[in-house]
């Protein structure tokens, strides 16, 4: 049996973790996940950071391709995208183990509500 | 709108982002997805590296909660436990949009291999 992950996907992954360790990244991607965002709308959401801090994470999400970027005129908006966090997801659970990792989830949140 | 995560559930993800962050302990996830090893076992696919070493790996996985050990008389056997990497995806891409996910990455998969 081979155990070499393939090699492309582990550099991927090894992106999307480094971009991911970060709880500001984090939080960036939770504000995306709803709508995509202008970068000016985005800093808005970052009160206590400056619009640079916020640039340099996006650059960081962005190389990690979890955030993709399109200009419309002077604007730049910026849009989540899941593919990175799905390739995680595929390279220990899969299409097929999905369904049952599900039904384990709620069933173990649903002993934690009645404990 | 409220942007703050649910934080336990950011600890819990800070937790399996470092966790994940060394090639090593994705690798062993990688043998463990297969089905699950003996400490042994699992020394034996990484002759590269001393038990102690391994042993230190298992132990970040554990604290994270990716494996789940089960002692059975003198044997230690180390299980994945894929909830930690299903939060991840369940944080940006939920359960709604999962299925829109998947027919967007075998799509662009399509479109590579036809380049």
């Amino acid at each position: 049996m081979l155990y070499l992950y393939n090699m492309s996907t582990d550099e991927e992954n090894e992106r999307t973790f480094k971009a991911l360790s970060a709880a500001t990244r984090r939080s960036i991607l939770d504000v995306l996940k709803d709508r995509p965002q202008t970068t000016g709308a985005l800093c808005a959401h970052f009160p206590t950071l400056d619009r640079c801090t916020v640039m340099q994470h996006l650059k960081v999400l962005e190389d990690a391709e979890l955030v993709i970027v399109r200009r419309k005129g002077r604007e730049r908006w910026n849009y989540l995208n899941p593919l990175p966090i799905k390739h995680i997801h595929d390279r220990w659970i899969g299409p097929y183990a999905a369904h049952a990792v599900d039904i384990l989830d709620r069933l173990k949140r649903d002993l934690e509500r009645s404990e």
